[in-house]
């Protein structure tokens, strides 16, 4: 399996055209979209989404993150191998969770030209660099015949992409992304509130929300009345903010950026 | 074949999240795309949309439809087989029209969780449980497999969508979807016309839409002048209301709700 | 192979009906959506398109382009083959590039209705003669089986698609479509610009785009100051208009039809 996961939109033929890369080198690879709708040069939203959605795929699965504002500079194109599955995407943070995930394993540069397509457009490195070498991948090619090794603490990292601890003690996050529903993903994972806060009621715990706040978590959409706000885990792992059958970003002005705490009962 | 429909859109995982989890357990599903932009939990749109897609895909394809504003709560899932298709869908009466149908079969309730992931996100059973059970049903497990049955007449129906017939003998519907062109389709249907009017010429049918009317009914766009409204039996068998070369939605004014009625000569 | 290229967006079940019926056929057809996207009747985006993309594909793929608002009407169904590829289109120029091309082989009208949906709805050929003709074509059909041989002079052409040379020998070309991230991109090829100014540094050329220019090409986005316009050659092989991490349809006012010229220091 091949995953694509790029901010091409679906408008164009960007997406179809490495499609037909890749099915012209492995016409068995089973194709899948993981989204063409990242923002444009959204990284650290395409690095959250990758970092989630991986887990679902078969073992050995290759996927390819084409979110690349550097594409035709001088940045780097790496491979990494991390929990049983292939990552191929620009050396620009997008995979800062796999590169220090307990599971990573290695990492290499692209260099080897000889897997690329023929010319090399400076701005489309996706159909030319990305899904030829993708193909090479899912044929079970080994990593360091494509390039040299990469240290890994060479490897870029998003900065900022963790929470903090405030001043009170509190979770300090912030929304990462908004959903289609319109509800407001945070960078604050479960296991980070069970860490901070272990033993503690999540119905007790207090989430600021720009100038807002809920109290208490809940575990679906449902339990809220309609219209309501409410904060839960959402099925990425994160804390996220809703509204029930309605638009959060709308209804309570949520963007991405936008600061949220969470406040135990004694802080 | 297993088709998707849903309203999770394209900008988010959790479509590709659903193609992970059919592909881990049956690697050779082909998996076609419905359509993930119904509007966020617009059920009758959905129940409009299956009706007419399915009987164009192969004979014991599974169709899944996760348009769930119930995920979480006490909602029943339901398989039902009609005309040699599976369906897989929340019991919310996104199905209505295979439930009422000449050629439903059976139907059972969800309820065999060794068939799930093993963990269940309240937020997303479209991954944790449609898609594995999907993959499960697409390799010929018998429903009753699944969970027990449920008689006919349990199941949900979506109250209101047939049209009805009005003081002066009138068929009274309404626009039920705008589709991309901006052609608003309505919920009736070609034959419900023919029994209504059995042997009247549809050329001297008058349309009300709203605050307008429009006489006669035409078999392409083009058989109107361009940039003017015309009425059609559309694709999916329903009549449609168009404007050749343009958008009626935006030109007419037409939205989701709006009255349409259908008038014979006589009336 | 099969790629799908039409103006029928992703929300109704459009696209999706035409895969059932494909499969149907040839359940081991590979469908590449090439897009969805094209805005409504948009023939011309289409024909540039297709002809950008199709190279990439295998040998023998076939190629469905359904941008046709003519449907229903008298316009002819055409399958053309060139370059070794197999193209299935209205015949309303959307295939300019492909009947142009020095790789034309032959073109034939469809007309052979025992390779159609039983039932042919006006309004939808793309369910009903289009994806049942091209998994026919895709199971290696001969074209002269389905119709008549068109001679090529009796295709019809979009006008007005190709630079013209202006009054002080500049090139005149225009913005034919805007990409995804706001980049616009113009009828005037690489090619073209090298016949046009032979051994000519791309870096004096002086591109003249609505009331704006820009001085000298570059190669790659990231050449640019952020925020800054610049001219390429983009991925198709055409002249592109950009903004380096901007939308420059948005912040330069580019929009379709808008006249671009192209001077050489001399002119």
């Amino acid at each position: 399996v091949i995953t694509l996961l790029t901010d091409f939109g679906l408008r164009d033929e960007y997406a179809g055209v490495m499609k037909g890369v890749i099915l012209s080198i492995l016409p068995d690879a089973r194709i899948v979209d993981l989204s063409h709708g990242i923002d444009p040069q959204d990284i650290e939203s395409a690095a959250f989404l990758i970092s989630a959605a991986y887990p679902y795929f078969p073992a050995a699965s290759v996927h390819v993150v084409v979110v690349d504002p550097g594409v035709g500079t001088e940045r780097k194109i790496i491979a990494v191998s991390c929990g049983g599955h292939i990552f191929l995407a620009p050396d620009n943070g997008v995979l800062t969770w796999m590169v220090d995930s307990d599971t990573f394993e290695t990492a290499v540069e692209i260099t080897d030209s000889s897997c690329f397509l023929p010319t090399i457009h400076r701005t489309f490195h996706g159909r030319d660099i990305f899904a030829p070498v993708a193909a090479r991948l899912a044929t079970g090619m080994a990593l360091d015949l494509l390039g040299p090794k990469i240290r890994r603490k060479d490897l870029i990292r998003l900065p900022d992409i963790h929470p903090r601890t405030g001043a009170n003690g509190e979770v300090q996050g912030r929304i990462v992304s908004i959903d289609r529903f319109g509800n407001g993903m945070t960078n604050i994972s479960l296991s980070c509130l069970r860490s901070h806060y272990p033993g503690v009621d999540a119905k007790k715990l207090k989430i600021v929300v720009g100038t807002g706040w809920i109290t208490g978590m809940m575990e679906c959409y449902g339990q809220a009345d309609i219209g309501r706000p409410l904060a839960l885990i959402g099925s990425r792992g994160y804390l996220e903010i809703a509204v029930n059958f309605g638009n959060a970003a709308k209804i309570l002005g949520i963007t991405k950026g936008i600061p949220v705490s969470v406040m135990g009962s004694s802080t």
